[in-house]
């Protein structure tokens, strides 16, 4: 994002120019729209925000690999449609079964373990699993001009936070290697927790169920609050499951930039319009972008290049 | 802390010399007990550990003054026996016509209220409001000592966290004028929040039930893994609610610093033992601290002063 630097991954274009005008304008201690730096906080939604959620999500190949290794040592378990039909990789199909049978499946695969055994799997898993069809890792499957945004508001005084759908536990294993973000700065969907003791030390064992909603919609503006406790300034998203905190955001007494990624780069990313999962006729966020005014950053045409090291 | 400042409030003895010899440990990088930046984690209680919690809990003080209000306004809730003896200022006497009925009646005071709403109150209040007995603002009621201590970590490098089985919201309303810590640095019981739209703006509306559990006893480490997502190195706290998070964080791989405010000085502050208010017969927590080892700050003996302004 700096002006200055010749790496810089951004375009010149609207989308550039609304977040330097908007960082300036926030950072201008003279000027109407200034904000002081502890109530500088930015929100960033992850799968297809900060890194590729294509052909599905990360975590979706993290899951399904432990439900491989469940379902080899267990006939009843891969006898079962639903989970056929998971460890094809094809999560709509699986959901064909009901949303709430693969979501039982997937709460299974770690239930028992331990936080501290699910981060280490996690962290490792992290450390080498690569993308099936492009071959990269992961890890490096994220957005440079994102990274680069994340850098340039924290420049400013920003406290940058990652608000997901997907698994808080999972992100949390490598947000601060990947993103910068600390696990405390990590919002997102949990399974319960029980505190238990084991070898006469207390540890907290993954429940197979759900704490609260899955964090997407607007349970995502309440796990903010819960969370944050303090509402954005800024916020991006990809997809309808992000627009209530985008809205929420928007309505706050300084108002918020509202930044949407759309994914319209099919040759060096994917092309696809975002959706929601727990909502799949929710509004399209880019009709929803249109209507609000909120700043849309085209893949194609603002950013320079996708990938750190592609 | 320091140990070069003059307006040092710690007086010289084991308890400052186990902080010391403790924080430069994990500073040591050429040592065995070094810990990286990021992992150096520490959690404090609130009420009782960073400030008088005597003769009840600042919050209280909050809620009656607001039941006050609404018992003035509605025969039907005045004449209720548990309000009349909440309003006497009696939490005991309140909690013997049951635990359910007291926090039954708390949580109506700011039902229907919006997060931003409650917000505003509670700040307002923290600003102006005053200790009965003392006639010092409650804001003022920190322990010297304390502040000392979250500074000295935050210099060499810690993330410092509050940990209150109070109302989260209530001390984030001032939680960083008066220890530096930011909203998002506060974990503490909660209220369900549902999103709603008022005047055709999103608005995160207070219910009159409680988000999961208490912040007390084995919830207060459930809620740092869900929230900080780290094993604190770090843990002080004062009563038998807080002996579980302290527990949790010596069983961390790191090991930890564990803290516990003795309240024996009844000439400067109160002499008393803390209480688990949700488990009242647990272990008190100076035996459980004797048992395990843990470091006792006697306020008598270790603190140099133990207001900043008295």
């Amino acid at each position: 994002m700096s002006q200055t630097t010749t790496r810089a991954s951004w375009r010149d274009g609207p989308a550039r120019a609304a977040i330097l005008d908007f960082v300036q304008r926030v950072s201008d201690e003279a000027g109407d729209g200034y904000v002081p730096p502890p109530e500088r906080v930015a929100v960033f939604d992850n799968d297809g925000t900060l890194w590729c959620e294509r052909p599905t999500y990360v975590q979706a190949f993290f899951l399904l690999e432990r439900l491989r290794e469940q379902a080899a040592a267990d006939d009843e378990l891969k006898a079962r449609p639903v989970v056929r039909a998971l460890l094809t990789g094809d999560l709509r199909a699986a959901t064909a079964h009901g949303h709430e049978a693969v979501i039982d499946v997937l709460l299974h695969t770690h239930a028992g373990w331990t936080a501290d055994e699910f981060a280490e799997a996690a962290r490792a898993w992290l450390r080498d699993a690569r993308h099936p069809g492009l071959g990269t890792p992961f890890r490096e499957l994220v957005y440079a001009p994102m990274l680069e945004l994340l850098e340039y508001l924290r420049a400013h005084g920003f406290r940058v936070f990652i608000v997901t759908g997907g698994g808080i536990e999972f992100l949390r294993a490598a947000s601060y290697d990947i993103y910068g973000v600390p696990p405390d700065d990590v919002v997102g969907s949990a399974v319960q927790l029980a505190f238990e003791r084991r070898d006469g030390k207390p540890v907290l064992v993954r429940q197979a169920a759900i704490l609260g909603s899955p964090n997407e919609g607007p349970p995502k503006a309440v796990r903010i609050q819960e969370h944050i406790g303090q509402r954005p300034i800024l916020a991006a998203g990809n997809s309808a499951g992000d627009a209530a905190m985008l809205e929420y955001a928007e309505a706050g007494p300084r108002g918020a930039l509202c930044l949407v990624v759309n994914h319209d780069d099919g040759d060096r990313e994917y092309a696809y319009a975002g959706f929601a999962v727990t909502d799949p006729d929710a509004e399209p966020i880019g009709d929803t972008a249109a209507r609000r005014g909120w700043t849309v950053v085209s893949m194609r045409d603002d950013w320079a290049r996708v990938f750190p090291h592609r």
